[in-house]
């Protein structure tokens, strides 16, 4: 098991809040945890125990709802944790393998046909609580139209596999990441989220970028991007990967360009390189790298509204300029893939030229790009190394599709990985909503994973709410789009939650939401006592009329009416027997 | 003009404060007046001013900006108003009207011919920052595919009489309501946002309702519904009517019931026709109708996992199975479209037997009701009586396209307006964004109105920040749909703030936005100094990189580039000269 690398790190005078904070769990929730095939595939889940219904006929017992849990081994109470000693490993079989089989990936497994306890723990996990709900039967989802192609009513480990063998999913799972519970990106999958932390040059502590890992995960987050470009880079993503059950991304271009003291032309292979390898010997489970911004691409961002507005694609680009050379990362290629495939690091093949405003949205730029990045993917497959693809930015309703259907097509269906995007500019401070807008439509038409955007984008660096806040939108997003695509296990939660609505189950309305804590002080705002948590009524009607109430009555309406029905149709059959049952009578 | 009826009123302590807050204008911001044909026609914006560009150059100018504005006159410094005196009259050419045809309703008058001060007023209001910002040319915008079938580039008093002689669009402006400001509802205009307000039983009072009024103007409501069914229903209306710049809505049925002290089977048609005419005369312009709730619909929702969730809706279907009659709004449908006619008040023909979850969209009761919407809709204009539709709810995003579909056919093109939808049930406290998604779409697909949801919905009554949450998130919806209908005005202010943006001109991306204070407050958390507000650097890069400034060195690139490649066009036009000038030449 890889240690927390203590030497290197500064002491961070870490105090007690933050281990509080991501350890305390949710009212009425237990972790609990799925074995696999063998007694080291353990896969947790959050279980949501609901209250009974009172009726007039006694207690009604509700099921417990299973949920897909992120949060890692902090909300277990039986596991004990210290942030400066980093987690212990959840990949036990990893040491192992690694001796059989040192350069092996997800994808060279996959294609030979193995699976990898990572495949069998996230057939597990995708399924958990389609199994341990057992509401949805095989056949009742609707597949997600041209899309899903083919999402299972129940993952297999073999399903898994097939999606790695040909590239339509990605498992990031560093070798050197023994911490992180294995996920899977990939458009016949839940669709997942991501979350931004990083410091920049002007504020941030460590302590600050490991507690928003902690709240990240805490609230949802699939995997988390250290975006860092200030001081402490190496030590700030130590101290994250080493803390993290979640996949980690960075963008190796930012430190590189921290060495050469932030002069974009200085920049060359060997320090790109070097930095590739100090990240991926860390542990860092996915890398964005710009290589598909080509030089003669540059100049058809010259009459944009908005120019380059990605940091690594405008570094790249200015590269190519000074140099008046093509994009060192696009001919050094197979180098990086060597890396890469060495440590088992996904590409994330970034978006240099992504539009930077609605006026910007698909152009020539922006498309160029997209067919290279196709071309890289097929490179990156052939020497086995997991890809996906980053997509834009921002991008009006009608204008979001194309970006699906083109990078399908191009892309050879590799996983895509989109900001957003925004459907419009005016609304800064409000961009978690401008682009969970945008998330949910394009998570609908087969994105796989939304990288998350918080209220503060476009004017500062978020702080712990508005990670939240952006967390918040995009498990909405993603949610939305499992539903509408048909994920067999989406409605489950809706379903539950409406239920206990209908009900006035109102804890149980509140601990099946996405934020328990907030629902519960939302409705406490008006009614705080605890006996309106079973009133059968609520703030917004009032105790004497309610519409819930009178619904019931409709259910005994309509129950009579069947009754009278069934009578009127027992009578009718015995009138027809007495009239010797023929069906057709002579007049 | 009508007066506030101050006898009815008990003593309210209204204070200063709420004068204060509706009255305050944004920064670099003015009100503006529009004239039209006559004087009494004065259409108001908001103008914008944007700082100069300073460049290496010299200093460039920016063209001021002009948003439409639903604020009224509190936003004017030249008018003196007192809320307990109620609004000056904004249109003094209805006593005139009234006295030379005191029956006739605006769609009667499109239908003769007549283009009203309102069409003209409105045509003025939608187009104007077309005309003042000069941005757009005609023929430059996309039409929205099917939808839109005829968004003219420049909106004409013509174009708009048109619209409302065929019910196309809808103008809720009651004759005894000559406060308002003339607005429309259409989907061939700009979407529009209802805000709800309104106290309830257990909570709020008359001055908090009033508040909520002005506030929900100042961010942007084109119409607001008084939903109170609590004490002073009446009182309460009087204050928000007489104080209300944009259309008034009411649900008349809750008043009814409180007039039966809360009985359904208790309402009869003679307590509700007396409620009708006691609204109607004191100006509430549009009146939500349950009358497509019929008895044989009833039963269809008894297995639904959230039977009937609307509460005129409910009531109704309570009363049918009360007494095992139709539904009496459906019988006395004609009586309802005389009072209508009369004071020119618009139909909003409720959709009691929506959804209320993901669980029920799109079910054979919703859509029975829907049909019967449509065939009321056309005895409605038969009568002369503007009519809209009311829609979901809870819809999934996969089967919204099908609400607008069904409702166009059915209702022959009458205006849609809808509820969200909701496109998840799990998010309790953040149904403004899981509602915002949904409501973005549907204004795409072509919802005309889109009432919208607070973060206090299933939970409370919203306070004044929800309401102003919720009213952020649907402009943000509405202007999405804008965009990508291809309203052609709205671009404009995405294209300046992206603009600002790239220039670094900080003050004018706060106030072209939607929220200038929050923005500058969330910019502020990181760079409190004045100085960093003309910086070209931001806290998420900080000094040293900056993507943006990268940009214009691409582009000055691309300039040379371009004079290269002149150059060597004009080298090879030269040899073609020398050459001979021949294209083909012989071998």
């Amino acid at each position: 098991m890889k240690k927390l690398d203590v030497k290197s790190i500064k002491e961070v005078p870490f105090n007690d809040n933050i281990q509080q904070t991501a350890s305390s769990q949710f009212k009425n929730s237990e972790k609990v945890y799925l074995s696999g095939s063998t007694k080291d595939i353990r896969v947790p889940m959050r279980k949501i125990t609901q209250t009974s219904l009172k009726t007039s006929e006694g207690e009604e017992k509700q099921p417990p709802i299973f949920v897909y849990d992120s949060s890692g081994p902090y909300t277990d109470p039986e596991v004990s944790f210290d942030i400066k000693e980093g987690l212990p490993s959840s990949r036990t079989w990893l040491k192992k393998r690694l001796e059989e089989d040192p350069s092996s990936t997800q994808m060279s497994l996959a294609k030979k046909g193995i699976v990898t306890p990572e495949m069998e723990y996230i057939a597990i996990r995708e399924n958990q609580n389609i199994e341990k709900n057992r509401k949805l039967k095989e056949g009742t989802f609707h597949a997600g139209e041209s899309f899903g192609a083919s999402i299972p009513p129940f993952y297999t480990p073999e399903f898994v596999r097939d999606e790695i063998a040909c590239g339509r999913a990605v498992i990031p799972a560093n070798v050197n990441h023994p911490e992180l519970e294995p996920m899977i990106i990939g458009r016949n999958f839940k669709i997942k989220v991501n979350s931004n932390i990083g410091n920049s040059a002007l504020s941030s502590s460590i302590e600050d970028e490991v507690e928003k890992l902690t709240w990240s995960t805490r609230w949802g987050a699939d995997t988390v991007m250290d975006l860092s470009t200030g001081k402490n880079i190496h030590e700030t993503r130590e101290w994250i990967i080493r803390n993290s059950p979640v996949p980690i991304g960075t963008v190796p271009i930012y430190q590189a360009l921290e060495k050469v003291n932030g002069v974009a032309e200085d920049l060359n292979w060997d320090v790109f390189e070097e930095t590739l390898i100090e990240q991926a010997e860390q542990g860092v489970d996915y890398f964005t790298i710009h290589a598909g911004v080509l030089l003669r691409y540059v100049p058809m961002t010259a009459k944009r509204v908005t120019g380059i507005v990605s940091r690594g694609g405008s570094i790249m680009a200015k590269w190519c300029l000074a140099h008046h050379e093509e994009n060192f990362l696009y001919t050094n290629f197979h180098k990086i893939c060597d890396i890469m495939q060495k440590y088992d690091v996904t590409f994330s093949l970034g978006d240099g030229l992504r539009p930077g405003s609605i006026a910007d949205a698909n152009d020539e730029a922006q498309f160029s790009e997209l067919r290279t990045l196709g071309e890289l993917t097929k490179i990156a497959w052939s020497e086995n190394v997991q890809t996906m693809i980053e997509g834009p930015g921002h991008v009006p309703m009608h204008l979001i599709q194309e970006n699906m259907t083109e990078q399908l097509k191009h892309c050879d269906e590799a996983p895509f990985y989109t900001l957003g995007p925004l459907t419009t500019d005016i609304a800064p401070g409000y961009d978690h909503i401008t682009s969970a807008i945008g998330a949910s439509m394009i998570g609908w038409f087969g994105c796989a994973m939304l990288c998350y955007v918080t209220p503060k984008e476009h004017l500062g660096l978020p702080n712990k709410e508005d990670v939240k806040e952006g967390l918040m939108a995009y498990r909405i997003a993603a949610h939305a789009g499992d539903l509408a695509k048909g994920h067999p296990a989406a409605q489950i939660r809706d379903n539950a939650l409406s239920k206990a609505r209908f009900e006035f189950r109102w804890e149980d309305q509140f601990n099946l939401g996405l934020d328990p804590e907030r629902s519960r002080e939302y409705h406490d705002e008006t009614l705080p006592k605890d006996s309106a948590k079973v009133a059968h009524f609520c703030s917004m009607c009032g105790p004497k009329f309610c519409s819930m109430k009178i619904s019931q009555e409709v259910r005994d309406y309509a129950k009579n009416e069947e009754v009278k029905l069934s009578e009127e149709m027992k009578r009718k059959s015995e009138e027809f027997l007495e009239q010797g049952s023929e069906i057709y009578k002579e007049v």
